[in-house]
Order: structure tokens, then sequence, then C-alpha cells
């Protein structure tokens, strides 16, 4: 079995020389959170992935979370991690310190929850959604409402949940049809949930379930939807009328239980209200946004966990006489051209992908608390249009360097005890949950790009291609390499966004049509402006002889790499939005 | 749980307006090998396919292979459709009436293990390594095994199996151990075997292990491997010194028993060496490149299963309003542009698929039968073209594909119930096992492009071109853009060829480099010129007033899509290939 090593020296450099710590620090309310308590925090944090989640990540996998007469049980020493995060007070590592928070950026949240979903994916999802749940109630909540939840939410003695799907309400929630009837000053819920991740469980002594309902006389369709919060135990310490009916067999994630709810079997279950009527399913979406880059993450996290396994056995693993081996005799597969190439895919992409998150992170913590409302709204623009990129794109690469992954291990990959294959298993979910990858593309192209007419998409890749261009006219051959292929594939995805404003607003199908490729294509340029980035940065620290062991030179080659191995798709995702969208819906469902 | 519905009318176009059953009827001795024998064998095939093993495909996912005191179990139900094949003489499909056979072209044992495989994939490994120890056994066994063989391995009763690899000895058969020592006019062998696909199962009488050993004398490496044939029973009907001594948990496939074999734990396993010695590995590369090809076939059909999965949910499945959707209310997702997109992915990559495995099929009757030896040696070349494509890339895309069959069903393609998971998991072991995509990739741009310098692939290449003129030249848009596109890929291709030939002599660590992106750019080429063959056959029949019910001009429409979705891969494949090949060994292995 694989161990999973905390990178972090790529977590710092990420966060402290590519997105620049000190914008972070410099925020009001943020002084404390300098390099060095990013250190202790990180190393910390990093003990725990490493000690604790990650040795419960295949126990997890193996004996899962089982329903026994009527008590959800998670596997075993899972009840003793999750008191161990709670007693360290890391579930309120973001939060404001009135309800016991640490009060540290979202920045840090997203580093911790890196190492901890890379260790244990179907364990930190409880964190993360009890993290969006508190966030929904910080925002939405009463008063009262916040001081009875919050404090043990925070500390996570009590966890939360989110509870939007039913059997006919999946990606379309306008077809809820769970009801919420008044009861006095609170209401009476009933209907059935599903996909309810931790819905139930033994690890907490309160489960706070977030519901989305229908009041009697709300409007059909999204905009009579209400927000309601539902605890398993009622303030008064009783049951209330919630209901795990079943736990789903899943491909992966087998540690999280994914509960079947039934909310109001009898008497009906007792919730109260948050905030207005009808404006569910914009409270929701705040919470979704933040479960969205964590979902994100995860497919960063996954793609992280299956590297460091994939190039453990390649270094280990001695198989046959590279191409160009001068040494005598076999050598480790590590100096196989191809499986070098699948460990540089995977390893370009980790990159790219964590330059994203951070800088997602970061951005939404200048959103939140810059002083200058300008720069709060440029960031906001930011963090929205990064979004649907740091959710799609990335758990799309993380799916497909968890199976690159598995390839690396030839035949061992495909045996369960290698644990290379649960990574596959468990990545599969993230480009499904939180809304697919086509929601999310959707997204980006609606919302992102065609409601401002492509002005901050525009704004985004000027940025880029103005990197791209002074890298390409610098010394070096592979940073011009570099620049060049970033300036191709940003000038690739600038005429897509003039596509998109220009057919777009007359076809929404062609649109539609033409919205995944579109994601992929704006995630591979984002991605090759981190990489970009990283490697400006290791060119500077070279040139000003602080490459001491390679670190920055490693970086230099791996953006060109991904320069040469990812941006050249840019190109040819054009080619397919462009000329292809109108091909999509040319033969008739009835003749597929 | 889906039902597999075998695609006739689609296999019949295939075979034969594609690829032109007449050209194989025309071959000495297959005469009888008419539409009409096609017919009813695809008929009668297809409802094994439909009745018999499609139903027991998730019995074997769920209750698997099993060990139970020291006797392997296979699923229930797996032994009665076992008998079914015997008892049909199915098996003896492609082999001559000499030992039982039906002597039918391999195009026929094509398409009918192509339904096969999509209908229980973990079934249908048993036959398909059958067939290639009876090839092996026919080509360099002695008269006395062939008579003493292959009458009860061509009817079934008796079944094969390629014993390969070691626990060193994976990918690189140099580092073979097994031994084998003489014993009168026989061998006793003795060594530990890995990843042996029914290795040992309850489905026969007997199972005839072919096993790659060294003799005594042996020089070390390649050169000094034999081959064995090893029964499970003795001649004189007493068992052998062969023992299982495990099963494997797999990833997928668990109706497959995939056994550790143990050969001479007392007295030393009893085998008769095949051929002449020292020969072994060579004589097991024609077991190996039937098997290739026959789990490239796994490809598609995992992709076929995969895809009719995924179209019936999605016409089932009613979830939000499309875009562009002018209906009243929600509609089926496969109204859903980006669903659409999904599943024309899905079936424009299964049509070229086919066309590419049909097509390697007839040209390999072709080259056994036909009597002008200039023809068969072209058609020889032309196999061997195609096998490392029709393995590597189309193993690839099924696994892509099936792994789009998830993304259609939402969260409940996460469900284990749903059936759409089993399809991902299965078709994962397909670019690993008979050579990983590496392995196909290297022997492609090895022996099927370098050793000639070129001079085939620029054959094929340039028939490709040529139809893509024509189609360009055409007067209807979307044949046009099919050709302009096929054009632009095949010239891609050709410069990646000159490319090759111009480095890789001096930098065999290069090619090695450029090998799986070569492959894929090959791959999507020759996809492309089977759909482009199929979209011209239609664009024939249409004009001539036979397309009836769209079956053609839906053939059109997909070769457009496939234009333009898949073909503008191959000039960013050209420039990974030629810009990227030397970013691949950039970074040491140290600070990966």
């Amino acid at each position: 079995m694989s161990t999973y090593i905390p990178p972090l020296r790529d977590i710092r450099f990420t966060m402290e020389e590519v997105v620049g710590l000190d914008s972070i620090t410099a925020l009001p309310g943020f002084e404390d959170a300098t390099a060095d308590t990013a250190d202790s925090i990180l190393t910390e944090a990093g003990h725990i992935a490493e000690g604790v989640l990650s040795p419960l990540n295949r126990v997890g996998d193996q004996d899962g979370a089982r329903q026994e007469n009527d008590v959800v049980r998670t596997a075993p020493g899972w009840k003793e991690a999750w008191a161990t995060i709670v007693e360290g007070g890391w579930n309120g590592l973001p939060f404001p310190s009135d309800f016991g928070g640490m009060g540290l950026p979202n920045l840090f949240n997203t580093a911790v929850h890196e190492m901890w979903q890379a260790a244990n994916m179907a364990f930190t999802l409880n964190p993360m959604l009890t993290q969006g749940a508190v966030n929904a109630l910080s925002l939405y909540g009463s008063d009262e409402q916040k001081a009875f939840y919050l404090p043990r939410m925070v500390t996570g003695e009590w966890t939360g949940t989110m509870n939007l799907t039913e059997p006919q309400a999946g990606s379309d929630l306008a077809a809820i049809r769970t009801r919420a009837v008044p009861d006095g000053d609170r209401y009476r819920l009933s209907g059935q949930k599903i996909f309810i991740t931790y819905g139930d469980h033994d690890l907490a002594d309160n489960i706070v379930h977030l519901v989305l309902a229908r009041l009697p006389d709300a409007p059909a369709g999204v905009k009579g939807i209400s927000l309601f919060v539902v605890p398993k135990i009622l303030p008064d310490g009783k049951p209330n009328d919630v209901k795990c009916v079943s736990l789903e067999h899943k491909l992966g994630i087998h540690g999280s239980p994914t509960a079947v709810m039934s909310f109001g079997d009898h008497e009906g279950a007792l919730g109260e209200l948050v905030g207005q009527p009808h404006r569910g399913l914009e409270y929701m979406f705040v919470m979704m946004n933040h479960a969205r880059l964590a979902v994100g993450l995860q497919g960063l996290a996954i793609a992280e966990r299956a590297y460091q396994q994939a190039r453990s056995y390649a270094r280990d693993r001695v198989q046959g006489k590279p191409a160009g081996w001068t040494g005598s005799g076999p050598a480790g597969i590590v100096h196989h051209p191809d499986v070098r190439r699948l460990l540089m895919t995977m390893k370009s992409g980790i990159e790219a992908m964590r330059g994203i998150h951070y800088t997602a992170a970061a951005v939404s913590d200048i959103a939140h608390r810059h002083p200058d409302p300008n720069a709060r709204y440029e960031a906001s623009q930011r963090v929205e249009f990064l979004t649907p990129i740091a959710k799609g794109w990335c758990t799309e690469l993380g799916q497909h360097i968890a199976s690159l992954g598995v390839q690396v291990h030839g035949g061992m990959g495909y045996i369960e005890e290698t644990g290379a294959a649960q990574h596959l298993r468990d990545a599969r979910i993230t480009t499904i949950y939180e809304g697919t990858t086509a929601i999310q593309a959707n997204d980006l192209i609606g919302r992102k790009i065609l409601r401002d007419k492509g002005a901050f998409a525009h704004t985004m890749l000027a940025e880029i291609a103005g990197l791209a261009a002074e890298l390409s006219a610098g010394g070096l051959a592979s940073l011009q390499a570099t620049g060049q292929r970033l300036a191709e594939g940003a000038a690739a995805a600038a005429r897509v966004v003039d596509w998109l404003v220009g057919v777009a607003g007359e076809n929404p199908r062609l649109a539609a049509a033409a919205a995944v490729p579109t994601l992929d294509l704006m995630g591979i340029v984002a991605g090759g402006h981190q990489v970009a980035l990283a490697a400006r940065i290791a060119k500077m620290a070279m040139d000003s002889g602080r490459d001491h062991d390679g670190f920055y030179a490693a970086k230099l080659a791996t953006a060109h790499f991904y320069a040469e191995h990812f941006l050249p798709q840019a190109s040819a995702l054009e080619r397919t939005v462009i000329s292809g969208s109108a091909t999509v819906m040319a033969v008739d469902e009835a003749i597929l």
C-alpha cells in the first residue's frame, strides 16, 4: 500500500511564490496569516494527513460505511480520526473566531484540504460539507440559528449536509417536490432526498441537514424553493422525524455514506426556515459554489495521490531495458520514456491544477476582505470565472490522472490490493456531483462569458497573452516555447469567446453543444497560465542562484512539458467548438 | 439493468458495405461464407449474446470466480452457458474442419466475438484465449500434439491459456525464470506464473496451458525461452503437478478467474515442447498477435455496450429543459446538447473502431487465403500495421467511452446497480493486458514504421489522403468538411512519420517518448478513414434512393461529427510529437 507524503514544498511554492501569500497577509484581519503561520499549519495538517487519514483510506474502501439496525457506522478508526479533527479545531480553520474558528484565509484551508482529500477523500467529504453548511448558515441564518448551530458546527461536534437531489430532481432542481408546511414558527417537512453525502453516520452527536423544500404557497420551478435547517436531533434532545432509508453501493468513496433520506415519515420532520421564503436555491448556490471549488480540489488531490503512488512504483519496479538506456541490465521503469511521459503528464497537470485552485482560494480571500470595493469586485469576478474551470476541468483531469496512475502500474494497477484502482474509483464521482462537467461548462459560457459579452474572459486572456509575450521574448529556449504555446492557446480561447458571443445569442443550442469543449479549452489555457507563472518565477530563482537542488529547473521543464503536451489541444478544441458544435445534434435521437 | 441488443445492422453494414464481404467470399475455401451464411451466423450468435451471455454479466461481476477448497468455481450459470457454446461448435468457428471447426473467416469470428465481448467480457475471455491456443498449436505443434489436443480444444471441451507473466517478468519476458528439465521425451516444469486468465476454472474437463520456460542449456534473454504444452490433467487421466495458488482481486472482469499458477511444487509439471527449443517467444507472438486483436475488439465491444446503456438511459431519463428546446416542460436528457455530444462521441468512436477491427479481420483472411502471394504479402503488412492501432488505440478509446457512459448517467452512473460502472471497471484492463498501450506504440513505431523507413505507413496514408481528396471535392458540405479534416489528419500523420524516420535512428529515446502520441494520432486518422469510407458509401446509397429510414444519413452525420471532434486532435498530436518528445525526459527522476 502507498503512503501519502504531503507535498509541502510544492504547496508552499504555490502559496508563497506563485499566488503570493504577501497579498493575503496584507488583507485586514489576516495579519497573522504569515508564512510562519502557514508553515506550522501545513506541517501539522500534513501530519494528520499522513499519520491519521491516509492509513484509514483503504479500510474505508474495504469496510465502507454500513447500515446496521438503523444505525450508520463508519469504518473502523474513523470515529477516532474525526475526534482528532474536532479536538484540533481544524474544521473551524477558515471561520471567524466569534464562533470558535481560527480566522485564517481560504488559501490556508485549501492547502489543508488538498492534503486531506489526497489522504482520504471519502473521509474529507464530511468536513468539506460541514464547512459548506457553516458558510450558508453564517450568511443566511437568523441570529438565533447562528448562535445555536454554528459553535458546534464550527468545531465539527455537529456535522452538516446538503439535501438537494430527489429521484426526479437531479441536475434540474426545479423539479423538487419535498414539502414544508408551517407549524407554529417552525415547519414540518416531508419528502425523500437521495445521494445525501454523510446523510447519516456515527461520527457526530448531531447532523444538521440543510434541506431544499417547497412551501404550500410556493410558485412552481426554481423560484418556489426554500431552504430549511433540519437537525437529526431536535433542540429538546428528541430524535427528529428524519431517517436514513438506505446507503448506496457505489463505485468508490465507499467510506463515505451516501444516504437515501426520508423526511417526515410520521408527523413531519421539524425544521426552521433559513432566510426568506422562496430564496433557497439562491442560498444553496453559496454553499454549492464552495462545494464546487472543494470538489474541484478533490480532482487535484486525488491526482497528487495517484501520482505519488505511480512515481513510487515506477522507481521501485525494475523491468526491461529502456530505449536509449546506457546502463547494464534492466532498469527501474521510471527510466522508460513512456512511463516518464505518463508521470510528467500527471506532474504537470497537478501543478497546473494547484495553481488554479490556490489562485481561486486567494482571490476569494481578496473578494471577501480587500478594503477597496473595486478590488473586491474584480476579485469576485475572477473567482466566479475560475470556479467552473476549477471544478469542471480539474475533476476531468484528476480522473484522467488517476487512470494514468493505474496504467503506470501495469497489471498490478488492476489488482485492488495495490491501491491505484481505488483512486480511479474514488475520482470517478468528482465530475458528477455538485454539478456535472456539462453544468460547469454551461455556467462558464452562460454566466461567466456570455453575460458580459466576453468582457471579463478577454481581460483574463489578455493577461495570459501578456505573460506569454514576456516569456516568448526571453532568452531561454524552453521558456520561449512555453510562451509561444501559451500565446497560441490564449489566442484560440479568445477566438472561441468571440464566436460564442457572436453566435450564442441567436442559437443557445449551438452554445450548449460548444460548452464542454470550451471549458476544456479554457482549463488548458488557465492551467498553462499557472505553469507559466511558475516557470517565470523559477527562471528568476535560477538567475539569482537560488536553485540549489534543481527544484526550480524542474518547474521550468514541467511548464515546457505542459506547453507541448497540453496546450496544443487548445487549437484542436477551437476547431471543434467552431466547426463541430453544429454536428452535435445532426443525428436524430431515434436513430442514434 | 441494461440488456445488450446485438447491433446487427451496423455490423452487417460494416462487414458487407464498408469492408466488402464479397472479397472474402471470393477467397479459396470461403465460398460458403456468403451474406446469407453471415446472416444466419450473426443472428444465432446474437441470440446467444443477448439471451445467454448478457444476462450472466452482472452475476459474474457480483459473485465472481471463487476458489473454494482448491477448486475454482465460476459464477452461477456460467457452466451452462459454456456448454451452450461448446454444443453449438462456436469455439471452432474460424478453424478448419479437419479438427472439427466451421472453417469460416476471421471476419465472421470477429463479428461474433464483438457481440459476445459486449454481452459478457469476463466470460468471453475464455473462448478468446482458447482460440489463441488453438492457433499456436495448429502452427507449431507436432502432428501428435495436434491430433491429441486440437479436436477437444476446437470444440471447447478443453480450454487453453497463455502462461507468460512471472512476478519479475511482466512487459519484459526476457526475465522469465520458469525452468523445464528433460524427462524422457517430456519435460518437468517448475516456476510460478501470475495473471493467468482462466488459469483454473470449472467449465471444462481439462485446461491446456501453453507455458513459456527455460531449458537447462538456454541462453539468457528472450532467445532462451521455449514453449511447452502443459495440461492440467495428463493423458493418463492423472492430475498434473499444476496448481492454482490463488485468484486476484481485481478492479473488474470479476467473472474471469485471474490465477497465480504454480508449476511443479512436487515432482515437476509434465509438459511437452512445442516446436523448436528457444523459439517460444516467437511462437507466443503468434498467439499474442491474435490476442492483441481480440483485446482491441474488447475495446470496441465494451464501448458498444456502454453506449447502448447510456443511450437507453438518456432516452428514458427526463430532466430539465434543454437549450433551444421548444417543447413544453422537461425533456429526455437525450435532447440536451451535451448529452448528445457525449452520445455522438461514443457512437462515432464505435463506428471508427468497428471499421478498423473488421478491416483487420478481413485483411488477415486475405493474408492467409489469397491465391496471389503479392496480395497475401500486402494484406499481411496491412494487418501488422493495424494490429497495434486496433489494440492500443481502440482500448484507450473503449475505456474513455465506458467512462462517458457513466457520465451520461449522472449520479446514477456511480451506483453499482446501474451497471454503467461495471463497464468502466471491466474496460480498464484492456489497455494493460496483452501488452500495454506503450508496448503497442513501440511496436507501431519500431516494427511497423521505422523498419521500412515509413514506406508502408506512407502507402496507407496516401490511400487515406486520396479518399479525403475525393470527399473534399464532392458536393455535400458535411462530406467536404469530413474530407478536409481527414486530409489534414493524414498530412499531420505523414509529417510525423517523416520526423520519426529522420530522428529516431539517432535517438531511440526520443522515438520512444513519441510513441504513444504517435499511436494516438495514427488511431485517430485510421478511425477517420473508416468513418469516411462509411460516409462515401452512405452518400451513394442516399443518391440512389436507398436510404429509407435515415440510416445512411446518420452515417454521414456521424462521420462529420468524428471529423470535427476527433480529427482536429491530429494536428495537436503532431505538435506534441515533434516539439514535445524532447521534454519528456527533461526532469531528472530524482526530482519528479
